[in-house]
């Protein structure tokens, strides 16, 4: 029935590496977690294995029985909402207004545009029969809304006063693919906000395509810690039906495979003379608008968790952690605990009124030791712990999910403000941290021996690009012939095409491409005019 | 391909109607709305077509190319993020988590509960391919989640410490109905939310039933200024599978029909004990738990603008209205307007600051009279006019949508607080109106020809009642044959049987039973025990 994966290996290392601190001597002997709770691999051992236990033992998705579908739990479906939070904020500070339209397309809207129809076709899922009749016609689930939406721009515009038309809708997107699902980053039900303008001028539509970038730019980085690197996609790998695509790719630094983030596009006026979507300009002529396209999915989720999880779990970025902070008191059996419970009591309101998400685990059937694991494994940014001791010196203890680091506060210093400030920098040094481990990992390669070292050592490749499909296709069957005689490692996930990802908006850092040979000899005549990154991608 | 009417009544009564001020002597001579861009028949004549002009007019929707598939344009979006919001924070008070589900189901999972499927399966649309490939087996889209949900309830609950269990989620619903679809009413896709909780005690449960009904009642009277009924469904209308169903009704004054507003439900153990969700209660003994399921869709819009709306349009409530005032300065060609927009500036900003959702609207190509037209199609609850002659006096006009009414506002006594208590007792005004009009037309009726006279008359129709299927199918099928044989006039929409709509949570203000006969003259036997309510509905 479920995808669900057995887990062969029984050991439960997570129980065995907990560490219960001294002060604890409380009822059970057991401190950690019970065999099959905590991660059982290890994130740089086994990568896809660790992401399924990482993301079911954290209670944040699970397994369907219709395949390539999941289950968003609480915890996860609240980091999604957080990014509909900041980004609906922010485009209707912009003009963008919402909607929502069918989640079906008959075939013949959904054909009106070639090249783009071309792109989905293979994909489209059709509802066929309703009860037991057949219908009349089969009809699609929407794979994205282009065809669904533009008949209705063609009615509602008609003249210059009905422009710009800034629509968005968050919905459920179907792409019934047959490649390997991978829960949040490919799947056949996926949830995304997608944006459809419509402008008097390209200019006009050309600047809302970078504000948006920006805007995605913002959610990875401001929210998800997750660095991104801006770009435009290839012609070979732009929006079926697009002018240009531009895009925010992350990285994986584990198996040093990229995550295209999210796009925005330029659809030029393709699909708006396709469905004629015209209007009467102030000169008294007849125009087709130019219409962009853009949309982020919660894609964006299997990103953070594959980023920043370690090997204790899930490690939530602050600003959209369901619980920001966990307060443990230490009890012990067979003890007056009144004081550290009020105490931690205290604090937990204290920092509730201050608005931080947080949680008082005070049960006395759980070890502090098992208590930690468990809201570890939960990814909880910030735990506080307070024990008789800690009382004692008017103390408490903070421990940071990202980087282990245990230190005391006098309670002197406590107060909403100084743990919003805690929160604050574990963000900035959660970012910080994936900023370095990509940048290391973005190579400088002038050569095919070159590149294809890099590539099979989990890196992501500029190379000297001059515009091309075939260089692009060559790229791509070479790298796919030269890593599977390599030595990469099918575990390492270091195996397969690379792709272009992005050719990179800022090459300010770059070196010059001054004299440079073109990265394709068949083309040894086009002189490169950029650096294009490439790379293995998910 | 579209399914929009089209109008065969040329003649624009809207813009005969308009008087324009007598302050405007602008540029042009028309101030209404252009040929066909207002309503051109009345409520009370043609109440469908009325119904379908005041919804794509107001460009609160949109017809579509799929049968029974509809639009939801900015303006209309808008009430439902409104409704979204506010019961979204309630529930979460109350420690209810949202989730997401997939869409899709297999057809062994929705027969899992025998009861429940039969309910639904006419309905179920199939998905069979996937691009030229068929599926494996067909998955239905789901109409509603809970033989989605219930198999990881079964997996997730284990121990009275996982209990209770509450989730709920935001989703678009599929029923594939072959009855007449009415927008927003019953469509083949719509939106709402569904709750599913489960205890570990009845007790718990049916506290919650009614703690949502009461918030689902909330949602009416306080947003959407609509009066509802709280009672139970009867055996025949209660939600397939469930122990009883509890409804909010609502009442459409022109045509006489009753719309089931929203359901909260409870399941006993009815899906607990087919789904295998049991758990460890304190004393070890394994139990069965009790389950809820609740849900408020996208109707509710429906309801509201078929309980407000006018002959000239939308009329929207003020909690829910994308624009709640409308600020028209009176601006005269050839004359110097600086000073009347300035001001009307000043007011505008003013509301801005004070967080009321405030337009202005000082376009130069429209006269007064077109915009006081087009604001008041788009159903807008206040305008505030100012010109030249109200500068000198040192006030404003207001004129509210609901009633018409105008009058004058010193500009001394201006405030954003100001407008908010004009805007408040617009709400009030408009549910206290839609109140009287609902009570009116629920009649006591003692006898069949009480009954069908009353009904007739477009009534709703309180019966001495004792629980009994029988009961309820000879008054479907008597009420049925009587209203072809009556006068009733297929226009105003009396015609079609009655049903139960609930037995009222209320009984208080409801005549004694004492001495009074069953209403059903077949089982005369059992003496009745509460009033029941039937009608006519959607």
């Amino acid at each position: 029935m479920s995808e669900q994966p057995t887990t062969t290996t029984a050991n439960n290392t997570k129980e065995k590496k907990v560490k219960a601190p001294k002060q604890q001597q409380q009822q059970g002997s057991s401190s950690g977690l019970k065999q099959n709770e905590g991660i059982d691999v290890k994130k740089q051992e086994n990568f896809s294995e660790w992401y399924s236990q990482v993301i079911t033992k954290s209670e944040f998705l699970d397994y369907y029985d219709v395949s390539g579908c999941y289950i968003f739990r609480p915890n996860c479906w609240f980091v999604w909402e957080s990014v509909q939070k900041f980004f609906d904020a922010e485009i209707k500070k912009l003009g963008v207004q919402n909607v929502m339209f069918p989640l079906f397309v008959t075939k013949r809207a959904l054909e009106t545009e070639k090249d783009h129809v071309e792109g989905f076709s293979p994909e489209v899922a059709w509802v066929t029969k309703s009860g037991n009749s057949d219908l009349q016609e089969p009809i699609a689930l929407r794979p994205t809304s282009e065809t669904i939406m533009y008949p209705s721009y063609a009615k509602w515009i008609q003249s210059h006063r009905d422009l710009p038309l800034r629509l968005n809708q968050w919905t459920n997107v179907v792409r019934w693919e047959f490649k390997h699902a991978v829960p949040f980053i490919r799947s056949r039900e996926f949830y995304w906000q997608e944006g459809h303008s419509a402008f008097k001028s390209k200019e006009e539509a050309d600047e809302e395509v970078f504000t948006i970038l920006d805007l995605y730019k913002r959610v990875y980085e401001e929210l998800l810690a997750v660095p991104v690197i801006k770009g435009t996609k290839t012609e070979n790998e732009k929006f079926a039906g697009a002018d240009y695509t531009t895009t925010v790719e992350t990285f994986i630094a584990t198996n040093g495979r990229a995550v295209q983030g999210g796009t925005s596009h330029h659809l030029g006026q393709n699909f708006s003379k396709m469905f004629k979507i015209q209007f009467e300009a102030e000169n008294k002529e007849t125009q087709f608008a130019y219409q962009n396209s853009w949309g982020l999915s919660t894609r964006t989720l299997g990103v953070m968790i594959m980023v920043h999880g370690d090997d204790k779990g899930m490690v939530l970025p602050p600003r959209v952690a369901f619980c920001q902070a966990v307060v443990i008191p230490l009890l012990f059996k067979d003890k007056d605990n009144t004081a550290v419970t009020e105490k931690a009591k205290e604090i937990y309101s204290e920092l509730e009124k201050a608005g931080i998400r947080v949680k008082l685990d005070d049960r006395l059937e759980r070890t502090p030791g098992w208590k930690y694991n468990y809201w570890e494994l939960r990814g909880v940014p910030l735990r506080i712990e307070i024990g008789p001791k800690d009382l004692e010196k008017q103390q408490i203890m903070l421990c940071r999910r990202d980087t282990g680091e245990k230190w005391t506060m006098p309670l002197s210093e406590f107060s909403g403000d100084s743990i919003k400030m805690v929160l604050d920098k574990i963000h900035d040094s959660m970012l910080n941290k994936a900023r370095k481990e990509m940048n290391e990992r973005i190579v400088v390669t002038r050569t095919w021996p070159e590149f294809i070292k890099a590539l099979n050592s989990g890196n992501m490749c500029l190379i000297p690009w001059h515009e091309s499909k075939a260089a692009e296709e060559y790229i791509k069957e070479k790298s796919k012939l030269e890593s599977v005689q390599s030595q990469s490692d099918a575990n390492t996930g270091l195996t397969g095409a690379a792709k272009s990802l992005c050719v990179p908006l800022d090459q300010s850092s770059f070196p010059s491409l001054e004299g440079l040979e073109n990265f394709y000899p068949d083309e040894a005549d086009k002189k490169p005019n950029c650096w294009a990154l490439f790379g293995r991608s998910y």
